[in-house]
């Protein structure tokens, strides 16, 4: 059996739930012992504990010019002293270019297959790298699980499928005859979907795989080689994702260069000189907003970004009001705030929220939302789990200027004590109030735990703000609570023109932070927040260039 | 039935063409009497004459703020007369964005048949059409009633096919239900392809619907409104097509204004008016590079543009090279050199092009080439008719300049005689020989009828320099001669990565130069000639955004 032959179900169930859309998942989100294994989490933490202090050695990289690490756990407050092997630029472009051609000439199924296979070695890494991004990211044990283990794993398979369909939507060959009356003109004609050549995968310090991987594994699948760029502060988790690929590459007599890892270190970043090089034609990018739109700037190449936006929470009437507070203190709270999707500006009316029992005022949710955020992070099995910890020390600093924004403060940030972890950094949200008045104080993203409260003087005008903020400055999410169906479809429209997703009525254990692969598109694309969108048939299809050839049929 | 239901099947054979890539046309290229009426000739003819020296009043765009128009047929040497309604770039944005709400709002479904609907009023004008295309950019008659109508007009179809296609790729609502071991979360979901704004098309002066339609149809299809500026030396073509959209629109009850054209003039462009404008949100664009590039530079804009390139011939080995040097002949007096798609450097070997009975020299093959030219233009019958006229006087200043590259001139440029309109502006090609050290000098496309043979070492260094100038400057198409597998492998490769489609061995009654709608895609997107091609996905995909929603469902 080929390698094709082996992942072919697996591939084909991919494309399908593309399209279909409703839940489903390759990669299994449960870290259960049942589905991994009894000694699984065990192995994987020891694992990673013997990885500290010493060189990373998994990779196919050979003679590395450097050994380099800067690594910080935000739970230990300590250095993890992993090393990485280190390369200049030119030296990463010149092996990457050495090893395309032979990349490029496989088969759509071939480079598919090798992908899938590279996911299933990720796959017996996911407790490890579970423990890596803990320890990189600040993210609590089930989300460092999910996100960087099974849910970045679909998330390259739907990667994978989307470049994998879209490479095969034209026909390889095909017979052309025009009539032309007495007689017929013939052609066999011919497609290729020709690769455009580097691609460079730059990761964040808080998701480092669940962003990167499907850049990568699209650029990949359409014939590219890529060179892997990891935040200095995350290194680990996509170091290993890399060492798996090269593993299979190697296994299968193709050159393990054609992905490589390129840590480098916060005094001599190397971003710039692989992103301006010639050779790189495709550049993926999470992070902040400058970085990201100098890349987008760049002439003659195709960049992909996340880059960060404004989301925002508008709150007309809910069925109950309890419900969604307790919803939303949990989004809040979830990783401290350090997602692309945590909701920031909170939308109220100052007559207040609709409900079956009347009006709750402005005041009364503030007090509601505050009691249910200390309400989960006074609570030891929860708290400290759901918040994880700060990954960069810098946050705490957006905190304290958000403490200055002159709003009353219904809720001040503190720290909680991490019963696992003694030296571990946290902060609980803060929540301001605000008025429309602040409107360029609210403007950006304070990134961190920081709830903005801000009195509208009714449901159309905070729907207006959240599209204007949207359209202006970005925004990944959007929450709206609703039981009116003509302000739910304003409220739909008016979004859909500033290309945010809208979740609508969330309570109970799902949340607007959350997205699932294979069915949500993650950043639209349509709006300063980022220029592409996990994954949509854009996202892949600019990786590569349809080409064709045509002759005269003989005789 | 309704509209949809009456063009479903069209719409249905499209997309389904679109995928075959075998041939498919839905408007007949030939201006039969026996297709398109005994009287549709006659008719069109004396549409167009009637049409003359006064006001275009097809158009339902109302109170014009002005008439303007400077067509000049280079036939007659004289102007057209006739004068279109013109409006400032405030006004046309004005009724664009008044027009949108209704247009998105419509099905996909509802928007593609009032599409297919116009298209077939427009073939009830292919004859008018013909004629206004001829006096305007000077090809000859039936090159004028095919490119600027069925050809045309597939190639709408073709736009708007896939158009459909790609907003119908997802479902418009799904049920997703995620098992959570002892209970499930349920969301109802839904997406929509949610068009980005005001369209703007600006056309060219040399096929002035061919290279315009497919930008209009594909923006039109995906829900935005859209502003059709014509080149100032041709805008009849596309008024009859914009009246044509117009007629549908209000004839179904839509704002005309959904498609408006805006006439200027040589002396008072529009162009950038509209372009910078923050409304106008796609920009599709075919003509010069430097224009074009501009447009490309503007900021928060999705720019589609088809600008210049150096298309190569290369010659190693042939079965017939007679038949070659035929074929070659027509594809460079083809509208006197004046298509996109014509070639003009030809590398050959300085030790000649291997053929059955031996070599045949640089200097024989020259010498055929131009008696092959010769031949042609001057019979009357065929040189007239296939050559047309020169749109643009400053074309003739391209010859000028080519005679003073400083190679041996093999042939002449000469007027000839039109015997239907003694005034025409005719140019025959010449022929310059060049050497590779000369390759500054050929590194740019000399617009017009100019053919440079370049003399190479070896047919490596002919592909090679093919590549390079595609590479470095744009090509658009490229004709190669090989008898030889492994060579014909060699220039697949190396034109592939210059994504430059390659026609191999044409001999006979198909060149170069042509283009077939629902097979060829025309421009790859992946060289400097431009950034887009026709009609691939990523051709429609950036008009829209997919934006989704979800929520729990109840209970």
């Amino acid at each position: 059996m080929s390698l094709f032959e082996k992942h072919k179900e697996t591939i084909d169930k991919a494309v399908e739930a593309i399209h279909d859309r409703s839940f489903f998942a390759a990669y299994p989100e449960h870290p259960s012992p049942k589905i991994y294994g009894e000694d699984a989490d065990k192995d994987g933490r020891e694992k990673f504990q013997a990885s500290l202090d010493k060189k990373f050695e998994d990779l196919l990289q050979e003679n590395p010019e450097a050994w380099v690490g800067e690594e910080q756990s935000p739970y230990l407050n300590k250095a993890l002293g992993i090393l990485y092997p280190s390369f200049s630029a030119d030296t990463l472009i010149e092996r990457s270019q050495k090893a395309w051609s032979q990349w490029r000439n496989l088969s759509v199924d071939e480079r598919a297959a090798v992908l899938v296979e590279s996911l299933d070695g990720f796959k017996e890494r996911f407790f490890e790298n579970a423990y890596a991004t803990m320890h990189t990211t600040g993210q609590g044990y089930m989300m460092a699980f999910q996100a960087s283990g099974p849910h970045a794993a679909d998330r390259a398979l739907e990667s994978l499928a989307m470049g994998y369909e879209e490479q095969k939507r034209f026909p390889e060959h095909q017979s052309w005859t025009k009539p032309m009356g007495k007689y017929e003109i013939k052609l066999n004609k011919s497609w290729r979907a020709v690769p455009k050549g580097i691609s460079l995968v730059v990761g964040c310090s808080t998701f480092p795989t669940w962003n990167s991987v499907p850049g990568l594994y699209s650029s990949l699948v359409t014939g590219n080689t890529c060179i892997v760029k990891p935040h200095p502060g995350a290194i680990l988790p996509m170091a290993i994702v890399v060492a798996e690929i090269q593993k299979v590459l190697k296994a299968n007599g193709i050159d393990p260069n054609v992905c490589q890892l390129a840590p480098d270190t916060y005094s001599k970043m190397i971003t710039k000189d692989l992103a301006e090089h010639k050779a790189v034609k495709l550049i993926d990018y999470t992070g902040g907003s400058k970085f990201g739109s100098y890349l987008e700037g760049l002439a003659d190449k195709t960049v992909f970004t996340e880059k960060t936006g404004v989301n925002s929470i508008i709150l007309d009437s809910a069925e109950n009001i309890d419900k969604v507070a307790q919803n939303l203190a949990f989004s809040v709270c979830l990783y401290s705030g350090q997602m692309c999707t945590c909701p920031q500006n909170f939308f109220i009316p100052e007559e207040g929220i609709n409900t079956p029992n009347g009006k709750v005022s402005f005041e009364d949710f503030a007090q509601k939302l505050a009691d249910n955020i200390n309400g989960l992070v006074d609570n030891p099995k929860a708290g400290p789990f759901v918040l994880g910890a700060i990954q960069n020390p810098n946050t705490t600093g957006h905190i304290e200027e958000a403490k200055k924004l002159g709003g009353k403060i219904w809720l001040e940030s503190r720290s909680i004590d991490n019963p696992m972890f003694k030296e571990a950094r946290t902060a609980t949200p803060i929540i301001v109030e605000m008025s429309t008045k602040d409107k360029d104080k609210f403007t950006q993203e304070l990134f961190g735990p920081i709830v903005l409260l801000i009195k509208t003087k009714n449901t159309e005008e905070s729907v207006n703000m959240a599209a204007e903020l949207a359209e202006n400055h970005g925004a990944i999410s959007c929450g709206a609570y609703t039981t009116d169906a003509t302000t739910k479809n304003m409220i739909m429209d008016k979004m859909a023109l500033s290309a945010t997703p809208v979740s609508f009525n969330l309570t109970g254990g799902i949340y607007v932070n959350q997205n699932a692969g294979f069915s949500d598109f993650h950043v639209t694309g349509g709006n300063p927040s980022g220029n592409a969108s996990l994954t949509n048939p854009e996202y892949v299809i600019k990786r590569f260039t349809w080409v064709g050839f045509r002759e005269p049929v003989e005789g």
